[in-house]
C-alpha cells in the first residue's frame, strides 16, 4: 500500500478491491450531504451549463448572514485549500510560522512561493495545545502565521485570549494571521472559540472556512475566507482564474446554510460518538489526545503497522507520521456513525490481539 | 452598465432585472447539458460527500480513449482556465508570445508570474488568420507561445502545417507551445485541424481542452491538458491543491464522453445556425469575419454603443474592445438555437434602424 499525502483516498482501495472502504482517514461529516443540498443540486442541473457567477452573489448574501459579516469581507474558493494557495500567492510572504503538527497544505502553498517556514513545535506532553509560548516566536521578519482551531490533526482549539494576543503582536510587526476554522462547527461550545468577531478589530486576520467537513461537501469543493481588509479580499478574488467556484458548489452552499437542523444534529451526534470512540480507544494500548473536533489523534504504545493492518480489513485511517512535529505511531481517525465506529473499534481490537499472539 | 472582462455574466443582469437575459456573450453549446450528464449527476449526489479522486481515475480512462492518448499524458483541472494558470506557474517562463487578439486569460496568467509578453498582431485585412509570418517572430529568448485554434474571438483555425512548423521552430529554441483547442469540437472538419496526433512528435506541445463549450458544462468547471512529457504532466498535476477537480465535474465528464450523438448533432446545428447568422449579419452595416467555431466576430461600420443597446433589450453580446489587437466596434456573438438567433437578428435590426432614425 502506497500511502497518500492526505487522507480520504477511497479510490485506490475501490480500484483495487471494487468495494468502498470504511473511511476514517478523512474528517467529513458522516451524515452525508444534507437532504436540502441533494434536492437543490438535482433541481438545478440545467443551471450548470452557463459559466458560474464569478461574484457568487446569492451564496455571498447567505454566508454574510450566516457568519454575521459584511458581504464585501468574503471571498470564495474551490475549497479552503484553493484559498490557502491564493492567500500565499497574493501576499507572497518571505517568512512564515506554522504551529506543527498542522494541515500540510499551508507548507505546500508556502513552499510553492519559496517562502521560508519556521515551525513552532506543539508539545505532546501538553496535549499539543497551542499556549502563550507561541507568542515568544512572533517577531520580525515574520510576514504570515497559519494557525488552525480546532487543529488538524490534534483536535485542539486555541483559547480566544491567546488568538487575541497573537493578532496584536502580529499586527505590531505587520504580519498576517490565517486562522483556519474549518472544523469549528463541530465544537460544542464554538461561541467561546470562534474568532469571527475579531475580524473587525484586526485587519491582519484572515479566517478560513469550508463546507467540506461540516456539511459533508468535500467532493463539491467550496470554501471561503473572511477578512476586514476589503482590498485584500479583492486581491484574493482576482488571484487566478475568475471561475474557480463552480455552480454546483454555489447551489449546494446556498442550500447547506439553510440546513441548520442538520448541523445541530451533527454536533450532538459527533459529541456523543467522539466520547464513545475516546472511551473505547482508551481501553487499547494507545494514548488518546483530547479533541473538540470530529476526529481523534492517538499514539500507539506498541510497534505495529496499524494503518496497513486496518487497510487489509477495509478500514482506512490516517497515518500521521508525515506531519512535521509527529512521528511513526501517530494516527488520526474521524468520528463517524455509531455502527461504523463500532466496526473501527472491532477492527482495532482484532489487530492488537493478532499482534499480541502473532 | 459596467462591462465585465469576460462574456457570460448573466448574473448582473439577472440581479438587476430578475430575469435571465438572452446570452450571446459566452460560447457555450446552446443544447444545454447532455441528458446523460444530467441523469448521472442526479444519480451520483451521494458521491459528492467524500473528497474527489485526486487522480480522476475513471475520467482519465474515458478521456484517454476519447482523445486516443495515453492516460499518463493527461492532466485535469477546474476548467481549462485553471490549467492555463498551472502551466504558467509550473514553467515560469520569462518571455511569452501571444497571437492577438486571443483569450485574455493567457496574458492574465503570464502577468501573474511577471512574464514579459510579446504580441504578434493578426491582421484584420487577412481575416485575422494566423499564417507563416508568425514563424518569423519565434526566436530566443522565447519560452512559451499560446495559440488558440479555432481562435477566440476570431473563429479562425490554424493550418496544421503551420502548427507543425511553429512546433519545430519552438522546439529548436526550447520553447513550449500551448495549443488551445477548446473550441475544436465545433469545427466541421476537425480531423484536418486538431493536432492531438502531433503530441507524440513534440514534447514541447501542450494541448488544452475543456468540457465548457462542447458539452455545455461551463458551470461545472472541467478542463484537461495533454502533453507527451510525462514529467511535465506530473508537475502540472502537483501545482496547487490536490483536489481542484470536483466530483460533480468528474461524474459529468464521464457521462459527457458517452454522449457522442449529442456532440454530432451539436456540430450539425452549429454549422447550420452559424451560416444563418453570417447571412443575416451580412445584411447589416457590419463586416463579418469567417468562423469555423460556435461564435462569430464582426465589426460595426457605424458609430453605435451596440452592446449597451442590445443589453437594454435583454440581449448580451461580447464587446471585444478590450482584446489586445482589436478596438471599439468589434463584437462577438455566440451561435445559439435558431429561435434565439432570430431574436438576436431582430434586436440588431431594431438597434440599427433606431440609430438611423435617431
Amino acid at each position: 500500500m502506497k500511502e497518500k499525502k492526505h487522507g480520504g483516498d477511497i479510490y485506490t482501495y475501490l480500484d483495487k478491491y471494487q468495494k468502498v472502504p470504511l473511511d476514517f482517514s478523512a474528517n467529513v461529516n458522516p451524515a452525508g450531504l444534507p437532504k436540502k443540498v441533494k434536492k437543490a443540486l438535482c433541481k438545478s442541473v440545467s443551471k450548470f451549463a452557463p459559466y458560474p457567477d464569478t461574484e457568487c452573489r446569492e451564496l455571498r448574501k447567505k454566508i454574510a448572514e450566516y457568519e454575521q459579516v459584511a458581504e464585501e469581507n468574503l471571498v470564495f474558493g474551490c475549497g479552503a485549500a484553493d484559498l490557502i494557495f491564493r492567500i500565499v500567492r497574493t501576499l507572497k510572504p518571505r517568512t512564515a510560522l506554522l504551529a506543527a503538527p498542522c494541515f500540510s497544505e499551508y507548507a505546500e502553498a508556502l513552499k510553492s512561493e519559496q517562502c521560508s517556514i519556521g515551525y513552532f513545535y506543539l508539545q505532546e506532553q501538553n496535549n499539543f495545545i497551542l499556549n502563550k509560548d507561541f507568542l515568544s516566536v512572533i517577531a520580525q521578519p515574520l510576514q504570515i502565521i497559519f494557525i488552525c482551531s480546532p487543529n488538524n490533526p490534534t483536535g485542539q482549539v486555541v483559547e480566544k485570549s491567546i488568538v487575541y494576543e497573537i493578532l496584536e503582536k502580529a499586527n505590531s510587526i505587520g504580519c498576517y494571521v490565517v486562522l483556519d476554522e474549518c472544523f469549528m462547527d463541530f465544537v460544542k461550545d464554538k461561541e467561546l472559540y470562534s474568532c469571527t468577531d475579531l475580524l473587525n478589530k484586526f485587519n491582519n486576520l484572515i479566517i478560513l472556512k469550508a463546507f467540506t467537513k461540516n456539511f459533508a461537501m468535500a467532493g463539491l469543493r467550496l470554501g471561503y475566507a473572511m477578512c476586514a481588509d476589503q482590498h485584500l479580499i479583492q486581491l484574493l478574488a482576482e488571484c487566478g482564474q475568475p471561475w474557480s467556484v463552480s455552480t454546483p458548489a454555489q447551489v449546494a452552499g446556498c442550500a447547506a446554510v439553510d440546513s441548520k437542523e442538520y448541523l445541530s444534529k451533527s454536533l450532538i451526534d459527533n459529541h456523543r460518538e467522539r466520547k464513545y470512540l475516546q472511551k473505547e480507544l482508551n481501553k487499547l494500548p494507545v494514548i488518546v489526545f483530547e479533541s473538540k473536533a470530529n476526529f481523534i489523534l492517538f499514539k500507539l504504545l506498541v510497534d505495529l503497522n496499524l494503518s496497513l493492518e486496518l487497510y487489509k480489513k477495509g478500514i482506512l485511517i490516517r497515518n500521521c507520521a508525515n506531519f512535521p512535529g509527529l512521528k511513526e505511531g501517530f494516527f488520526r481517525v474521524a468520528v463517524k456513525k455509531h455502527r461504523d465506529n463500532r466496526q473501527l473499534i472491532k477492527g482495532l481490537k482484532e489487530v492488537f490481539e493478532g499482534a499480541e499472539h502473532g
